[in-house]
């Protein structure tokens, strides 16, 4: 296949659905399942977004050289995690929001205790699926490591507890501000890549390069958050724009101004590509998809 | 060893010391864990309490021959997986309690955020530990998948949903409450009991005879907690008492009666017991445990 912009384009969004395609069929209905429990959990993984994480699975894998086929469950069990981490941040007691990607939280449409418990059930389900379906089991335990590592007390659940300590305070410094978000966001990008490369039986140089492009590309993705916060508008995030001032909430663009977070993205980026070199054509979808976070506009 | 009673409470009682000194270095302060997440994690996991379900870890290990130190690991996981179920049962949006195991609970003391986030916490640990301590790995795959399904949404988190829903409604049957039973509290027992078996690498029958005992256990179990409810007092259990009935909640005497419940119970224990007959006497502790469980009073 030619790689051009628009070819890659198509393929990112053909995968994108073949995403929601394994998404749909790993949570049909099943025996034991309440079906509000499971309607709470598909309204909020079923509605749509970039998939971002599930695509840098099928990427990875797709650029150690693997089938993508494989790798589609674990892709479908990031997304889990990120969704109940969703979920969660957006309770009244976090950090109280009523909309995202456009429409109401889960907790506004089925109440609190059908949210906590729906996070509950994508996070502990995320780990069946990546148990169940990663083949050879071997592989499959160390998914489960990465996964459990990315998004827990040391990764994205500290991340969050770090969050919510620094609202409101003053964070001396950049690397301060870093740290909270490797942990919060980059570490479940981090492992994207990871699964994929593990799943691809690539090498360990190879996994480590491709993490490598996830923890830039996660920073990278960060500042762009932070700027479309301040230059976004409603429609395009579906979320609502200035919060981050309104709450106190130090950002790039709030410690760096807008200018030298701009180029502080452009620099992460230039790295991320770098660390692509040795994969060749097999990597210029990740390539785009690292080109497409300077320049999106939601 | 000799089995008489006092021999195997001394030896329950040295096992889970070892749990609580294998739960206390698995929660010692590392990098990029923020102090108050772990702290209010500790609060909850390190705050004592029975250890049954690490208890039939070890037990099911040692009744396949297995060296209960390799189990150890997987009997704190699943310590965890319980902790962070009780923490998100006792918030507000749920059972809304204040006290537990005669302390406040843990969004009393942390706020309803933090607990929420050390729940996350502890149920990702848990993922966590049998992923990497677990060997060889494809065993930590299969315990893995087997935590997964017990706690999940087929499990644990429906259950806790399933029990929502009944809350003041009129359950027909003694069935529908044991489904629900047997996925709230059951699922992650018997669990226990697969977690040891597959440790020690028992055969299949020797784990399904387990998970057998593990079934009635749980359900001859939650019958002495619903009797504990409606006759303990609240100096022995360190929770308040009536409050099932306070609170519309159906329960087994208040489907069949006291004296039936009690009948059930013993039942139910008759066949744990009789599932253990292939194990001879290394099963004797586990014996020990199915009669303490009539016999307690709190």
């Amino acid at each position: 296949m030619t790689h051009s912009t628009s070819t890659i384009d198509e393929a990112l969004q053909r995968y994108r659905q073949e995403v929601n395609a394994e998404l749909s069929r790993l949570m049909l209905p099943q025996a034991g399942v309440p079906d509000r429990l499971l309607e709470s959990m598909n309204y909020s993984l079923l509605a749509g977004g970039k998939r971002m994480r599930p695509l840098l699975v099928l990427l990875a894998c797709e650029a150690c050289g693997g089938d993508r086929r494989l790798a589609l469950p674990a892709a479908c069990a990031l997304e889990m995690i990120h969704t109940y981490s969703l979920i969660h941040d957006d309770l009244p007691p976090m950090d109280n929001d009523d909309y995202r990607r456009g429409r109401k939280t889960n907790h506004v449409v089925f109440g609190e205790a059908l949210a906590i418990l729906a996070g509950d059930g994508l996070l502990t389900l995320s780990f069946e699926v990546v148990a169940r379906e990663v083949q050879p089991p071997e592989v499959a335990a160390w998914c489960c490591l990465d996964l459990a590592q990315a998004s827990g007390y040391a990764g994205m659940v500290g991340g969050q507890v770090a969050d919510l300590e620094a609202e409101g305070k003053v964070l001396g410094t950049i690397e301060e501000l870093e740290a909270i978000h490797r942990r919060k966001t980059g570490a479940l990008l981090e492992c994207s890549l990871s699964l994929g490369a593990r799943i691809a039986r690539g090498t360990e140089e190879q996994r480590l390069a491709l993490t490598h492009y996830g923890r830039c590309l996660g920073l990278a993705f960060q500042i762009t958050d932070d700027l479309l916060d301040v230059r976004g508008t409603q429609g395009a995030t579906g979320k609502a724009v200035g919060k981050d001032a309104a709450r106190g909430k130090q950002t790039y663009p709030s410690l760096l101004g807008i200018e030298a977070s701009q180029m502080r993205a452009e620099l992460l980026i230039a790295q991320a590509l770098e660390s692509l070199g040795m994969f060749g054509e097999r990597a210029r979808p990740l390539e785009t998809l690292a080109r497409f976070v300077l320049d999106r506009d939601h």
